[in-house]
This record gives C-alpha cells, structure tokens and sequence, in this order.
C-alpha cells in the first residue's frame, strides 16, 4: 500500500490505451487499496470535461463499484494542452500545484506518454523545460514511454538521447506490456528457481524454440498506424524479442532490476538473422488508412539464432500475424530425442515444455510414459501446471501490474535504452533485405508458401 | 490373442492367493480373449471339488460373465497330491494328458507354485522327474515361482541349485507382483524415454531417493508366516529393493528382458547398508501364530547407499510398516535445490518427481513458479499426469499382467536368480545386526523414535 499518493498526469488520455487500459488500471489499484488517494491529469489536445474524458471506461471494468469510481472521478482533472506549446505546460505545473494541494499529495508523479513516438521528444523537453517531472529528494517523478518507442533504430536513439539529456535513466519506464503478462513474468522465475529445468535449458539438450503470437483481429482502426509499422516493428522488435531474451539469457547475479536487464541485452546483441518470411491477408489494401499499394507484413515467420556458448546451433522460430485462425500467444522448448531402447515401439516426438501466454495461461509439459496395460510400448502423455496454482483469486492485468511497478519504482519489467537499440537494429536488418509479401486468407493458418518455408527450415509449427 | 491354449497347473490351488489372484486373473485372460482356450488343474493335499475349489473367487471378480465363469469351470478339474508322493506325480501327468487331449491343447504349461518356499525343491524336483515340465519344440512348460523365494541367501541359493539342475533358467519365473503393478512397470520407462528426466537422474542433480511402502493392513491370518519373516523379508527384500534396482539401475542396452535384468542385478549388488530403524507395533505378540516374546519386526526405516559413479553418496531412504495410518507406495526423487537468486522470498523446498504407485497412480512433479500479481515471489506448484494418461479404459490387475507376460515368454518383469540372491544378502545382513524394536501404536505413523533416527540422516519423509 503507498500512503503518499501519486499524482497520474496521462498525455494522450483521450487515446485508445487510456480508454481501455489505463483509467479501469487506476481505478482498480484504488479499489484494491494499492493506492490509498492520487490525481489523475488527463492531457490531451481537444476539449473535453471529465465525464467526457472518463466515463468510456466504465464498459471495461467489470463489475464496478461506484463509491470508487467516484472517487477517481473527484480526483481527476482534463488538461487542455498543445504537445508543443510551452506555455500550456507552465499551466499545467500549476494545475498540478493546485491539486497536489487539495489532495494533500506530496508530489510523487507518473508522467505517462501514451502518444505515438513523434511527439515523445517535445514532450519529454517541455516536461524538463517546465520542471514537471523534477523530482527532489522528498519525492520521486517517473516517466512512462508507451510503446513503440521509435520506427526504427534512428528514430529510436534520437529518443534515448533527447530523454537522456534531460533525466537520469533511473526515472525512465519504457512500456512492453507483455513484460506484465502473468505468464512472461513467469518465464525466468520457473527457469531460475527449479533444479528440474535449469541444466537442460541450452544447447546439449534443446533442440529448438518456437515463440508464436496469433492474431485473430486486424488493424481495429489503426490502418494508418499499422500501414507504417507491419508485424515486424510492431510485435517482433518489442513482445517477441523480449521474450526470446528471457528464455535466452544467461543466470542473472540476482532476478530483480537491472541484473536481468543486463542479461537481457546481451542475448539481443547476439541474435543472428538465419531467414524470413512475410505474408499480408487479403483485403489489407483496401483498409482504411493503408496505401493501396501497401507491401506492409501484416505476417512473418523468422529463423533466428544466438551466437553464444550456450545456444549456438539451436534456431529460435518467430512466428506471428494478424487475421489468422486463431488467438494465441505461447512459446515451446523442444528437447532432443533420446536414443530409442525399444524394441517394440519408440517415442514418436520430443518432449516439449510449453509455456501458454494467452489465452488460458499454463505451463505444460509433453513427455512419454507407458501405454496402460503393455510392458514396453509408450504414449506422448501431457502434465500441466494447473490453474488455481498460477492464476490468483484475482489476476492483475498487465497494466495494472505494470503502473503498480512504476509507484515501488522497481524498473526490472520495463525496457532500457540499450535494448529498444538493439531490437531495433535487428529489424532494421531484416527491413533493408526487401522480401518477397505472400498473401493469406483471413482466418487461415498465414500463407500457402510458408509450409515449404518451414520445410527447408525444419520448423514443425506447434500452434 | 494364445489361439494354441495354455495348461495352467496351480499348487496350493486352496490357498489365499489362487483364490483372490490367480483364478479372477485366469477369468479375465479367458473374457479379454487374450486366450481363446485353457485347461486348469488345482492342486494340492486336501480332499475338494471344482466348485469348491472356484466358487470361492466369485467374490473378486465385479460384474461376473456368467458364460466365462462357465467356461473357465468345465476347463477346471482339481487334483489331490501330496508334494513329496512320486506317484502322485505319475497320476497328474496322466490328469494332464487327458485333460489336453479333451480340450485339444498342445501341452504349453505354466505349473505356478503357489506355495510356501519349504515345497519348491521337492515340487521342482517331482516335476522333472514326472516329465510334467519337460518341453519339447513343439511346446513350452514355464514354472512360475511364488514370492517368497527361500527365507535368506541361503535356503535361496538351495532352490536356485535345485532348479538349475533339472530345469534352464529360461523356463523360470520368479514372481514379484510389484513388477507387474502399472507405475512399477513405467519407472524405467519414463526414466529413458524422455530427455527432460535422463540428464538429471543421478548424484549431480538429486539430492536424495525415498520409498515408501506403508500398509493399513495387519496379518489378515498370516500370523506363524509372518512372525517369521517380517517387513524385511516380506516387503523389502523383494518389492522394495526391486524398485530400487530400477531406480538406481543404469541405461540398458534394450528395455527388455535379460538387458534390465542385467542393470538390476549390478545395483542390487552395489547396495550399501548404512543405517536401519525396526519397530513392531503393539499387540502384535497377541495375534494368533505369533510367539508372545517375538521380536519380529513390523515396521523398518532404512538408509542405503549405492557404491557406484552414478550414486556415490545419494541416500536411498525405504520405510515400509503394518497397521500404519494410510497405504499407500510411492517413490520421491527429490533434486538439490538451487541456487536462490531472488531477494525477496527464496524457494521454500527442492523440486521433487513422485511416482505414485498405490492407490491413486500419478507422475507428479513438484516445483516453483510465480506469485500470481507478484514480481519476484515464487511458491511451490504441482503438475500432475493426469489419470486417463495413465490408466488405460481397463487397467490390467497386476497378477493378470504377470500371467500373461508368463504366456508370451517375456522374463523382463520377472526376477532372475542372481537377483533373488543378491536381494537376500543385503537382508541377511541387517538381520544379523539384532538392532533394537521399538513400539508403535496400530493406526500411527509409526515408532516416535523414528522422529529422532530421521532428523540424525536429514530424511524428512513425504509419505
């Protein structure tokens, strides 16, 4: 529980993400008493009230408390302002004086940016320039980066060097939802903390990895966005490739902050680009806000691998798309077979170690075992982590998880500067080689082509 | 499916275990089909009829098929003999001839000793000499030898002598009906069919081995029998040690027959005796057949060592005890833990890989992973095999599955001679000590020294 308060000051706040995620977010830490009072400024450019501002939220909370609810409403305020307009932000300092007051708060503030890139520099500047997120020894002021941070690994410097040059990377919490995931967070725990795993998670006994994330919704509105991004830049460069450091990482001295983060950058700077495939679902062109001669990946299969001591020779298979026939994110270890001591009937498949993200978040294994009743004949049998062990009477979500991160100041589930650089350096790469774009039929499995694609790499997909 | 027809010729067919295993088994190959036809013979030296001798197993057979009963009756006849009386002999091998000429059967015969072991020699030996177990090309004639083989090394060593001279080893099975129970048979399985568990399975990753076999039970009139044997003799000479040796045994060329019988015998003969406890519970000297001044043994704690590369200082703890407060057989690998590289909770307890072998059959494993809404906290979970993996639409009792491992030759879950031998010796070796016998409550988990003797060899017990 924080018994000082935060004061929530939202750029962006009539967005998409703010609607869904960050208002039912706040509320809940105050209906689970994480967070005893705040203020929320909502900042955006066009005119709105509070109700305005707020009450789209209501149909993503389930199950809603008024008496709370009124109390988010009575302690925020919407805060007309222009992103480059200096003048608005000497306002806004004063808003937050005023307010910080009347809740008796002490000035502990999260300045969230969920606005697209572009502006992430003006705004970091005329945060600075304004002493809004100055903090003191008596109180902390923290910055938030929604993601993506950047289009590329230009784009993406010019950010770090800006925010660098005006805070300390201590204040700086740059967003990857995926990282609050109850499962992703999961991923070094399990790995580290069991005798069971850890020697056999490297080369001598993995053979692979796949991590898969399947879309079953399209572009929801952001055509424009999306026709500049694809699958590449906007799931590859941030959730996969942060996933794929965590399964890849050396043993941290300790599993907290930035002895993970340091870990994490390591592998990211050892990703070897092996092959690519790029698809896009028919009727992409005609979407609203894409180029009708988009060549945008709205698909893509990767073939990666990691130049180090413990996984050379293993390919990590990235797999995602958008339209497919199904929603689902999850990553497979696939072991090596064993030498077969049968004579009547050998394993027909590896053991596999599964770790299902969504939905119906588990961690599986594939193993065999005998076939009931024969001496020595044996079945793939599955075990599964159930679910009342992993999920809690009540599972935060992510971005609830995550802000609750930012208020105890425990950076370890956000990215630093050097890992958005080196993920993105990985796309650029892959960006320059100007692939080939194969079509797929909505809610299909992605292109026809990709089967003699996985054929040539040996990748069985196993979702 | 046996389209040729076995002869079953079962001695001491008026006993406890003819009457609950072997006829319900006999039943049940006939209902499978697994054989088409069969003659059976009872014997033994009082005076009886066919439905005398049969009707008595109705009890142990759920949902009688009334047309199988029938079958298996009109393929029944009993015959009365006195083991030592060679012309007893000369007139069963005739019983037999007629028998095999009325159901047209090729003469393949299993003659099962289902007597005490005092009547092995002088039944192996009328055997050979009344040709009744002499095969020829065209038939086989298997004996199958009742647990418990002999009463130490050296009553053993006379029968193994006695068989060898008259019979090859190849038409010997000695029974140890653990051998046929579904997870005792899925141990070695599991073992060296999956690579998550083979990398792990010795003194680098496990910390410390235990078996448990606890009764409910008390003598059920076995009372003059068992005041002479003990928990020693009774369980842990044979079930016990047996699913130590497979446990502990190395990867064999094959995971069939002599290849498993070859790795058994070399840990049975590796075992080091390192510390016993014995209790007996009370009132045990009150029970018919039992000497009032018996110091027999009703309950025994051991630690064992294995003298070998893979083993060296892993103990292997077994505690076995009647009239306990639950039964249950189970075994406990549990691993070192590992390092804890958390700062805020560290794990509690090892990773431990259960095989659950009665009631309830279950692979499990235990291990950790996240507080669900935590970061960094772990707890312990468990993943389970779930119970249609395991067990088939009709699990096999393990006396049918023995029966018909006999029917189609296959010695792999039989013990050989060696094995028996070297079973003896380790138990030969503790019964010289004279340890102390302390007392325990019927329905407890035992003597309340025991407390003392496991905090002295770190085994805190999981069952």
């Amino acid at each position: 529980m924080d018994k000082r308060g935060v004061t929530f000051i939202i750029f962006g706040a009539t967005g998409d993400l703010a609607k869904r995620y960050l208002f039912p977010a706040i509320y809940t830490l105050l209906k689970e008493k994480k967070i005893e009072k705040c203020a929320v400024v909502g900042v955006a450019r066009r005119p709105m009230n509070v109700q305005q501002l707020l009450n789209p939220s209501q149909e993503f909370i389930p199950h809603l408390n008024l008496s709370i609810w009124k109390q988010l409403e009575q302690s925020t305020v919407y805060h007309q302002l222009q992103f480059d307009a200096a003048q608005d932000y000497q306002k806004l300092a004063l808003v937050l004086q005023n307010l910080e007051q009347k809740h008796s708060l002490f000035g502990n503030r999260i300045l969230y940016l969920a606005t697209l890139p572009q502006h992430f520099e003006t705004i970091t500047r005329n945060l600075a320039s304004s002493k809004i997120a100055t903090q003191t020894k008596q109180n902390w002021n923290r910055l938030v980066y929604e993601k993506p941070f950047g289009e590329n690994l230009k784009s993406a410097q010019k950010i770090n060097q800006c925010i660098s040059r005006v805070f300390d990377e201590s204040q700086v919490y740059r967003m990857d939802h995926y990282l609050g995931k109850e499962l992703v967070g999961n991923i070094s725990l399990v790995r580290f903390t069991n005798r069971i795993l850890e020697p056999l998670w490297n080369k001598n006994h993995l053979e692979s990895i796949q991590i898969i994330l399947s879309e079953k919704l399209g572009l929801e509105g952001r055509g424009e966005f999306y026709d500049k991004s694809g699958a590449l830049k906007d799931v590859v460069q941030s959730h996969m490739l942060q996933m794929l450091a965590l399964i890849g990482m050396e043993s941290p001295s300790k599993l907290t902050g930035d002895y993970i983060r340091n870990e994490k950058i390591k592998v990211l700077r050892k990703i070897k680009v092996k092959d690519v495939f790029m698809g896009q679902y028919d009727g992409f062109t005609r979407e609203e806000g894409v180029q009708p001669t988009s060549k945008t990946e709205t698909f893509a299969a990767l073939k990666l691998e990691l130049d180090n001591p413990r996984w050379k020779g293993v390919p990590f298979f990235l797999k995602t798309g958008k339209y497919l026939d199904k929603r689902e994110t999850s990553i497979h270890l696939k072991f090596k077979m064993v030498e077969c001591l049968l004579t009547k009937s050998c394993p027909t498949d590896s053991n596999y170690l599964t770790i299902r993200i969504q939905p119906n978040e588990g961690i599986l294994f594939e193993m065999n075992a005998k076939v009931p009743g024969e001496t020595y004949q044996v079945m793939p049998v599955k075990m599964e982590l159930s679910q009342p062990d992993l999920n809690g009477p009540k599972m935060p979500d992510a971005y609830e998880h995550l802000l609750w991160q930012v208020i105890q100041g425990d950076q370890s589930v956000f990215v630093r500067n050097d890992e958005i650089e080196a993920a993105w350096k990985v796309i650029d790469e892959i960006k320059k080689k100007k692939l080939p774009v194969y079509a797929y039929a909505q809610g299909s499995k992605g292109p026809k082509e990709l089967d003699e694609w996985s054929w040539k790499n040996k990748v069985r997909w196993r979702g």
